[in-house]
């Protein structure tokens, strides 16, 4: 793993696109910030394009659209391709809600992703294999992740991140896990919204190794979560949700390669 | 008061639908999370079925709407009584603002709400009792607490929650109060939205017993606001917020047992 | 600079009326809540001039706005006008998105706002004068900062808070410079949005001085972000975020007076 990309971020300050679910969306802000790219919103489709053009990656979040979000998006996901710009989705609770399911596919069809990122229930969704999600949640079912996440990389043509207590990550060929980690994550609402939006700055300064950044940024963000648990007594989702900031800015390429845990 | 509702919530994890107002709604999110129940919100009223489908609890939040909205919001009221969901309201602002009242009421006339849960204007406006509130803040008035919650009660046919200082809640007939609390929730927007959603968790696992849940979540809610204001030495509604979340997942029923004062 | 308007806010308890933008929201209103003042949030045209009523300031977010919510900006704005109220514009990524500075003059000429608060990029794209701004970061220029608030304030006809390392305030002929702060603010997002928030909340009390009402606001905001960054031993946005909230309650006149820088 190239964990040096984060340095580049730090560097160049990469910015980041988004289409943010409104749940979620400052701490999304403040983790793309605080990790050293900088974040940009956009609610208004008539921007579409010069916001894209001054963004060096895209990332969309599925959870929580109305219908004129849906045009928006696809707006977005379209200028992506046309301006050669990383893109990357998040396609939330679409193994709960088959009408979020139908939206994202859709959306898919239409233009082509580079890395999508999600957990168990959704990349299973995605994949069509059957699994039992839970609302927002992962849900369980009886698929190896592994083959769950390759079915839907192939499926999507493009890097799958399939995030759980160990990610999976797969361009439908090769596959790399990450050990790291923290239940911490579980208990902060947004942990899988930053990152993706933090995958789209790894893939700003990837230079078009999309499998690359996103095992990068895999285990840079599970590393990081983990510094901040070892620091912490007990299980503390709000003081974990602060100090995940502190340490997305301070840890250092060093802090973790010491701890990296991956194949 | 059967604190032991809290240990249900974090066996059984319910799920809890939000339509919460973008200013506070990832608090709300985590704090749902944090007392171990699972949010999930929407912005599309084309998933309302399949969103209250998969869940066992509704929560409105009328802070901030728009017209788009309040259909919404229409459709999850309607949604929740036919699919026979615990429905939980918080009317935000009706005592301050007549077009929010108009609105809300005009929402309540065409489903049943289980539990509101407001400030004392806001439940004196929905009671049709003089009050002189101030924005989002209760403001004060000359009349009884108690009365005033019995009314809104008895006019809307639910369980009403009239939060303050002491927290009364009411079926219109019996009464509870919670005596429990901080001033710190005043210092920190969005902690009345939280309780309004968390009120919804214990609804869901309360066997239809509503107004046992409500008094028993603003029970367990003012007692962890007490455990982590006792934490602090000064008003800090910063770290307050933080360490909130970590006590909605650390603070135990013993714990709140041995500081509960309620009649 | 009359510090002790933070007294005022705090005895008065002003009420300020935001359109925010949804990325920063819940910090904005938490900030103007900790301070002293109260906050209030609409998403809702029918209800503006109830809104602006209950009002004792108004401030409108300009950062990811929807063509409906420009029309809810516009109504807002007339009525502030309309009502006497003191208004204040956030102008976000003015600079850097053609889109918007378009949008924002074209709201600007139909309404006179009272301060204008944005980073150097934005301030300078209302000035006319070329800035390379960067997203929704302040960018480079070689423009003398003061020359370009001054040309800004004298276009608009207002008061203009160009923010930075430095903070430049003027009414186009004076100029008042505040020398404290903080790099945290860069590393949390929506610093400024609550900066401008919290002018309105001065202006409410400053008796129709805006210029006296803008200093003191960035002086006192200043000062208190740098005391919170003097507690901590290491850049922690995080901790940064939380922790302003804490010392916007509890900072006093006295304790600004002591450290307060500027000309």
């Amino acid at each position: 793993m190239k964990i040096d990309l984060l340095n580049q971020i730090r560097e160049t300050n990469p910015v980041v696109l988004n289409i943010s679910n409104f749940v979620t969306v400052q701490d999304v802000a403040n983790g793309i910030n605080a990790i050293g790219a900088s974040p940009i919103m956009s609610e208004e489709i008539a921007e579409t394009d010069e916001m894209v053009g001054i963004s060096n990656a895209v990332a969309l979040n599925l959870g929580a659209f109305s219908k004129p979000q849906v045009d928006h998006i696809l707006a977005m996901g379209k200028a992506a391709n046309a301006q050669h710009k990383p893109l990357v989705i998040d396609p939330v609770a679409v193994g709960a809600i088959s009408y979020r399911k139908k939206v994202a596919l859709d959306l898919m069809n239409q233009f082509q992703v580079d890395v999508i990122r999600g957990n168990a229930g959704e990349i299973a969704a995605l994949a069509g294999v059957a699994w039992d999600a839970k609302g927002i949640d992962a849900g369980s079912g009886n698929q190896d992740v592994v083959e769950v996440a390759k079915a839907a990389a192939k499926k999507q043509n493009c890097v799958v991140i399939l995030s759980g207590e160990t990610d999976v990550i797969t361009d439908g060929e090769h596959v790399a896990r990450v050990f790291n980690g923290t239940p911490l994550f579980q208990l902060h609402v947004g942990s899988g919204d930053m990152l993706s939006s933090i995958v789209g700055a790894f893939c700003a300064v990837s230079d078009g190794d999309y499998f690359e950044a996103a095992q990068t940024a895999c285990l840079v963000f599970a590393s990081i979560g983990q510094i901040v648990a070892d620091q912490l007594k007990e299980e503390r989702p709000g003081t974990f949700a602060a100090r995940l900031m502190d340490e997305l800015h301070l840890a250092s390429v060093a802090d973790i390669e010491k701890i990296a845990q991956f194949d």
